[in-house]
């Protein structure tokens, strides 16, 4: 087996998931990620862990969905039992085709969603991670060949995290006690208020709220969105491309937007709901083990040198307690690049300029 | 898709588990029965059933087992959980290496099996199947080619199992209404009392009290065991060839026994509990479509021409209600040859003859 595949496990279950002696643990292996669901396997038998390893494949996932009338029973007890006896859900996604459900009607997809809402609830009510196994589907969705793609991914996953978390704890520190973000790069100059909100420092393990394998991020809630902003990281949303998308602010909300391409989109986006025209997310990309765009946002919103923003649901963790942020149906991050003429101000203060931070100034 | 494979999923899923609207199914999919999963999910679909796959590995279970220090969690609870609230258990066995778990101790299998006994009774108490897909690897297990074995396993999984059904329910007559029953052939001179014990007519269908897709054998549960008997079926026990295994019995248990090949499995059976001394199982295989010997137990033991015994754990099916069997952690099929000079005797009436059954003898 490749050492890098024994070390992504090591991480995921050590590090991410931090699993234990006599930990229920449920792994989700994708159909392409048998073998880091051996490495994986292996280290829950050197923790003492319980192991129950669940098939999610969108092969099956659509033969099932087609036939299905559409209605379907609300939260099966037999997986609501399990959700509600698990300690750890992993999951380490890897299919054979990344559009493998392409032909499923969004109706259909809605129902079923909607009908599991208490298993989803009581599968972000245990210590889950979610990961990728990089295979030759995912290098191929990248514009990659599956060499180049396994050290990108790699990469990215096998960071000193202990480290990068340190580092994120700056800017964890910047935003907590700040009340004014401004960002300023071509074509941007955005104003939002983080007054009384709370960052997440997200070190890819819960220890720290953090759920995504790689991640490397710090995100708060922003709110009182003011002026313009581009997002020039070419993306795919539902299946289309976007280019240069350009939002315009108001009191909160976007009251202008254009695109190069896939402006069509974004107007759908943002007709979803109230909750769709404010942001909900403000992240600042810090892992620079990912070191460009492949169109994965589990991968792209981390890359060091962008700052991200999301149209719609905020995050619990973000806000004070009992208090909730922007509500939406959706949650759609878009990119921007800040490697250069860029700048990000806390209160007034620049903390980061052409990508790099306040605290690393002095080492360049 | 090969049609044979929806085939395949329509017999498993409406006449071998009769799954309905509601019914709340795991289904348990090797690594390479992947294709064989899909057409079970869309039958699912049809007919409005709630799909949970799990993913059964033995790399992955190898893994794990290897890992860990013997000292299992007794039936964790995420796992007992989710089968006592699943109706239809469905195992699609298929790995990629029927010898996958070959190095994994003895003590440890046994150890993290008898950990499980809960978990493995609520199985038992669904409407649970076992099939295979038949894959390059079990064709490989077979000496056959690949197509060659899709045409042996279609052939013995695609009969009218009605019309078997009624075949197989005079073999039961003669059970039920018989006290003992004698089995003589080469290196073969066994008695065993069936008084009171119901035979179960194993037709491939939860309808007939049978979980096995190909079935198409009755079998019994069998006491008070006398005499020796040769298993010269050749065949593979948790991954050792055994050959030729003798065991001789007094007063239902096993005093002594040999093997060309193995003895040493076989040792390691008879030793992991008192059950497994004894008979669990007396089954006589009653499906020609299967023609030959493949070295998979759940094919072999149904093939026409055989007898076959296990030693361990009975089934509550042949047992008057109330009533416990034999118990044990194991069920270890056996099975001998009875094509030529060899009888089998029900209360001192021959009913078998070198393989043909009483009711065909006219017709010879």
């Amino acid at each position: 087996m490749d050492e890098r595949i024994r070390k992504h496990a090591d991480v995921l279950v050590d590090w991410s998931a931090r699993v234990e002696a006599g930990d229920n643990v449920v792994l989700s292996v994708g159909p392409d990620a048998h073998e880091l669901a051996v490495a994986v396997a292996e280290k829950l038998g050197e923790r003492g862990a319980n192991l129950l390893a669940t098939y999610s494949s969108g092969e099956v996932t659509r033969a099932y969905l087609q036939a299905h009338d559409d209605e379907f029973d609300e939260n099966p007890s037999h997986e609501r039992a399990l959700m509600e006896e698990t300690d750890v859900y992993l999951s380490i996604r890897g299919g054979r085709n990344t559009s493998a459900t392409a032909d499923v009607p969004g109706k259909t997809r809605t129902a079923h969603r909607q009908a599991r809402d208490e298993i989803r609830e009581a599968r972000y009510d245990t210590r889950w991670v979610s990961t990728v196994h990089p295979n030759r589907s995912l290098a191929q969705q990248a514009n990659m060949a599956y060499e180049e793609y396994q050290e990108f991914a790699y990469d990215a996953i096998l960071r000193d995290w202990e480290s990068l978390a340190d580092e994120m704890a700056n800017m964890k520190e910047l935003l907590d006690e700040g009340s004014e973000v401004r960002l300023v790069s071509e074509g941007t100059d955005l104003t939002m208020s983080i007054e009384g909100r709370t960052a997440v420092n997200s070190a890819a393990s819960v220890a720290y709220d953090s759920h995504n394998l790689p991640s490397g991020e710090v995100f708060t809630a922003p709110a009182a969105t003011e002026g313009e902003v581009t997002f020039d990281v070419p993306m795919t949303l539902r299946g289309d491309a976007v280019r240069n998308v350009q939002l315009e602010f108001e009191d909160g909300e976007v009251v202008d937007y254009d695109a190069d391409q896939g402006a069509d989109v974004i107007g759908d986006i943002l007709d979803a709901d109230e909750g769709a025209r404010r942001l909900g997310e403000l992240g600042i990309g810090m892992n620079r083990g990912i070191d460009r765009y492949t169109d994965n946002i589990l991968f792209d919103e981390k890359m060091g040198d962008t700052v991200h923003l999301a149209l719609g649901r905020a995050y619990d963790a973000c806000l004070p307690e009992g208090e909730t942020g922007n509500d939406s149906a959706v949650h759609v991050d878009m990119i921007t690049d800040v490697s250069e003429e860029s700048r990000l101000e806390i209160d007034g203060e620049v903390v980061q300029r052409d990508g790099r931070f306040r605290w690393n100034w002095d080492d360049e």
